[in-house]
């Protein structure tokens, strides 16, 4: 099972739905593919203007490591060397904060994943979760 | 005037209406505020991997100098070197073929730049022209 | 309303003159559009020779998200690895200490900011301070 | 002698003052010291937002090889590989067409370099030399 622009695109819907509805600040929805690539992305009116590089590097340390970016949180704060070597190493997008969730299939496989920058880091990831499970996938944020 | 989320959703819907229509290949419709920054962007299945970044790179190119990305072509064709050079300036995203295209309001004011890439250049200059259109803004290709 | 060179130039020259009164060290000023870009800089004989690039980084780091340079010093003592991500996703220039104030119009939308770097921190802020005030934008510290 | 803050406000006012005389594109004006380090900047309104970074690249690139931008133009016709090459060795800001001018003083001692860009290569050069010519310096366009 892939992720096509279909399901990128709900996903982006219903996270920003989310967001209205928990009352948020404008947030920015990026969406790759399993592949750490851009396939859909939208930024809401008033966000600053670095946040789809902070969302993409959420969703791309997600990626990098197979982990939620909660997960390179818990790394961080116990090994900052370690995260901050991976981000050199993965090329420099990797964001280790809470907002980047992985996407899995109903097989545990990683088809994707979503990175959300605007809100706090916690409710950037529960906007996340509600757009990958409108979408029917499985959100993996640790 | 300004480029809202709103207005980006529209041109990326209408480019992609148009690719559809036209029968063009799988796009890759990346739109910009008048910054240089990401607003909204969509893959559409089939695309190759780095085809947001070439798309972002002939807005963002367009952006730079102040002219569509069909002008950055024929500076290209007569100073190679000036386009390399403005490359590297630029940071690194600078697409010199037709498919960037600037956002001009009603006083001509400059308020963002959509990039495709996919098909051809012409059809990808072609589908930004049409997105644009649809929004009520006007284009500039060269 | 935007930040033209007219009122960059007033940002500069009041926040020489605040530091030059206040009898501060040599100060280097960088006043950015709301897009990053740099709209209009002096740096003041004396100066080191990175003070440019530690001044934008402040004002480019204040716009990447939103918020004073002394919001980003405070996350940074909460979360440093926070910020060392931020600074990679945001291309480099993010430095995250006093000193790199917002500048906003009558409705509180961002037009710019800008950055000081030569004296401590609170005093670079200081004049980024009276720079914007003179300009009659408002500035945000935080 | 050095070429002061003083100074280098006087070439950009020059510079500016020439562009209004002569009726040029909006011009951006950057100011650099002998070791490549900005002094001062202005970029007038209407400018595409890369317009710093390539007046900037002018500058650099003069600076960096000790000739006016105009001989880098030359050489990147006869050997556009040694200039690709230097702009990497460069770090990635030599931009080698005209408006890019070296400041002597009257020992032929290089003290900075003037980078314009906006309108015609030939016109940004036109507008660096009347600035520096203003200051009391030497331009050496070649």
């Amino acid at each position: 099972m892939t992720l096509d622009l279909g399901a990128a695109r709900t996903i982006v819907a219903a996270a920003r739905d989310h967001g209205r509805r928990a009352d948020l600040n404008a947030l920015t929805v990026v969406v790759l593919d399993a592949g750490g690539h851009v396939v859909a992305a939208e930024r809401e009116d008033g966000a600053s203007i670095k946040r789809f590089e902070i969302a993409f590097g959420k969703a791309h340390g997600a990626l990098a490591l197979g982990m939620g970016s909660r997960s390179l949180m818990a790394r961080a704060e116990q090994q900052a060397y370690f995260i901050t070597a991976a981000t050199f190493a993965a090329g420099g997008a990797l964001v280790p904060v809470p907002g980047g969730v992985l996407i899995l299939d109903q097989d545990d496989a990683t088809v994707g994943a979503v990175g959300i920058s605007g809100d706090t880091s916690d409710a950037d990831e529960a906007a996340c979760i509600a757009g990958i499970e409108a979408s029917g996938f499985t959100p993996k944020a640790d």
